[in-house]
């Protein structure tokens, strides 16, 4: 028997796929609870090993982390290349939100190979984690996310609306903040890039205090960008809040819990996106 | 014939001026949207060289800069007069919002001739930019803009009132750091207006640093203040919140897309503030 | 006639007593405008003197400032008197909130005698400007202004509440930090007053930088208190907000334009605490 | 008659416990109003001396302090065994939110023998002091805080999923950061934990500025950071906000005034947990 015949064996192999969809992505069976738990570990110390890989110096026992962070990555990379086996549609999980993030999580450590400082994106793995929601069948705490997303998604085009004034408004308030305080020697407003950035630190009431006006008319104009800033913190809020009460209740949505794609009909069974089943 | 009587052909030269309207004023057919997004182009390459402006040092390649600067502001003057020109209502236009911003952002290169820093003015035009949405026939967005605008509107008042009462509150708390803080050697607080600065930085809980207080008293003075901003915070948001809340939906207001003025009767085609087109 | 008499005769004197009235408490008659609106601008001249006195080196052109502070301040007492003299309800209008306020604005100047700083204290005056909303006829925007204050009062013993838990979490968040921090060497962390004043600059969310945890424990824990910070935020707004959209509309109440209180009945046109004529 | 038998004698002494109860959990009883106000002074007296423990130096005047800190730890030690005594259901007590706090806050004192820095701890007495509602009868005001608790109980999930974003995000964005601007030299973020402290700062509008951003893209990244913040600083506002609107009215809940536990049926006269009276 040929290589090429093997192959299309393994692809044919129905039992295998079933048997490693229900490991990988259901989470009702011991294997595929064991898998998930073991997965977030797997992320969680990807993480921590990350964090502190930029803790240390350099050369001391970093040989351990870097043999541990490539094991991790072969594992990840295994487990992509399992989903995208297993999955009814492959091509719908490679596109679907997690899919992306699942391929996102490994490139790093690839590309660390020719840039060094990609190595650390490898904490967009810290977005899998969503997925904890899964093990612990906390499904309804999901619901809560969904809701929560949608309220956002609702007011989107306000939001977007508001935040195209603020950049006009920070631009404007910026400029004329470079033109009141650079004349001042020492002063750091010392362009205007810096001075819209002074700007927007002042409106959204951070307020750093890296560069502060020096001169009286400066102070006097950033007093009243402060309480304009204090006026319009309340509009996104309101919107926010608007769309919260005016969400319709008990209207439940049927979400896939892989890849999270709403929009399924009454009797579906399965995810009609990624093929993976769907909850009662 | 004489120069006069060209011009009162010009003038009365209705085909022009329907031409001209079609371009500048419409986004439907091609070379109106075309004009709208070279405009665009023109406001952005604009404002970003004034932005560059105040980052190279002087003398270094300005002289291009400059050349561009000029180019621009001829071209924003050539579309400020056509518009006058074409307007069916001249006046209507430039008493409106933006017949008054893109008077504005034209007037700054010109003054720049006698005093240098107004130059920096010209990213007034920037507020043209919030045409965009005109571009794009993100009319709906436009309406989210109207809808926002209204809310703030219609509680005008209320943070009016709110205003004058934290301007007095400011003053109050102000002069009461001052006499606190002002007898330490060394203190920030050097001046009423100083701490008044200082009072609007903690109450709208920006909180810069550069000016805090040192003793024990001013510290727990200024914890009560920052409890109280922390309260107070809360009114303009209820305010707005409110506000969102109460707004009748549905009532579609017909807003005129150049001038954006509304109040519009139900058949009408035409804005009746500039003479432009109503959207369906 | 002695001068008992003579007292007595001005203290009966109606006529005068209606005059007085009508230019001080009035502002639908001319004299009584124009009176009202120098007043203000007697107040904002005297709150800019004192600003000013606090900026400006001592012994230079301060004679002028003290001869015009005295000036007004003999102003300000004269009108006391007369007010107190004209009122129908002299003590009804002493113990009102604008007596005590037009009281203690005229004490400080007397009080300086005796203590310096305390003429700083003449800025209390500005508190009399609310009453810019009279001369302006700007009653509506007092019902504004009231609106916001029972919405404000509807949620004070929540809000009290609240304030009661902040104090406590504020303690002990402190001690804790200050545990942490004061053993590493030069932490601003000297003492549990500085740590919690630390811990309301924190979680007020105003963050001035004077004083910031260097340990990693530290900077994790300020975490925790800033993401709880964000978090409790919400509550006093939640508090508010919901406090105005359950506020009973349309319920028109009768103020009084002097003393601003309530309670009166339909058909009064005077107020039945200082005697002031209501508006219909 | 032997130690035991007295033992037993004192257990079974059913008048004795009635009475200290009647002085110890009720606060209607001239008794028990003395022994609730004392208490409440007592406790403010004991956070007070450990606040000025931290504030002088060693060695003065420090003998009165310890000896008033012992007596004072006798007094709540001696007041905690006479709650588990007279207390219907002692174990009830002993673990209800009020038991655990009395405990807590007699321990520190103990650990501070073998740990200098435990002492501290006993601020934890602080938290006792929300029974002050208790002896001003402001059991209406211990509603309000009940309402509170539920509002944001109720909308608890829904915060708890936000937060999980926000780490999520405060990772990504942290590591980013640190990508970024630990290139440049002398730059503060020195490590990916210091770099998510930043962002958490950053995010909650907090903004202490002993972390700040110097390169042209890391400000840029700051500011989109900041925008971010802002807008989801309305998220668990608009939680909170559509919670207490929602929170249906009138249901009064019968909460015992010791433990603090609801779900008491209609006609219970006492607490079922700890067996307190309940209030009518």
């Amino acid at each position: 028997m040929g290589i090429k015949e093997r192959w299309n064996n393994l692809m044919s192999n129905v039992a295998l796929k079933r048997k490693l969809y229900d490991i990988i992505f259901e989470s009702d069976t011991r294997a595929g609870k064991t898998f998930d738990v073991a997965l977030m570990i797997c992320i969680l110390v990807s993480i921590i090993l990350t964090i502190f890989d930029s803790l240390i110096s350099h050369h001391v026992g970093q040989t351990i982390m870097v043999v541990l962070e490539y094991l991790l990555t072969i594992f990840f990379t295994a487990e992509y290349v399992a989903r995208l086996y297993c999955s009814p549609n492959p091509k719908a999980y490679a596109l679907s939100f997690f899919g992306i993030v699942d391929l996102l999580s490994i490139l790093p450590v690839y590309l660390g190979f020719f840039m060094h400082s990609a190595r650390f994106m490898i904490v967009i793995r810290s977005i899998r984690l969503i997925r904890i929601f899964r093990i612990f069948k906390l499904f309804s705490f999901l619901e809560e996310g969904y809701m929560l997303i949608d309220s956002i998604m609702a007011s989107f085009r306000k939001i977007l609306v508001f935040f195209l004034f603020v950049v006009i408004m920070v631009i404007c308030i910026g400029t004329i903040m470079f033109m009141v305080e650079s004349t001042e020697p020492g002063s750091p407003f010392t362009d205007i890039p810096t001075s819209i950035y002074w700007a927007i630190v002042t409106l959204t009431t951070v307020g750093y205090g890296d560069i502060t006006p020096i001169t009286p008319l400066g102070r006097f104009l950033s007093s009243v960008v402060m309480l304009l800033g204090y006026t319009i913190i309340a509009v996104p809020t309101g919107i926010v809040s608007a769309s919260m009460m005016n969400r319709p209740r008990g209207s439940k949505k049927k979400n896939c819990p892989n890849c999270g794609r709403s929009g399924h009909e009454e009797k579906a069974t399965h995810c009609k996106y990624c093929g993976s089943e769907l909850e009662e």
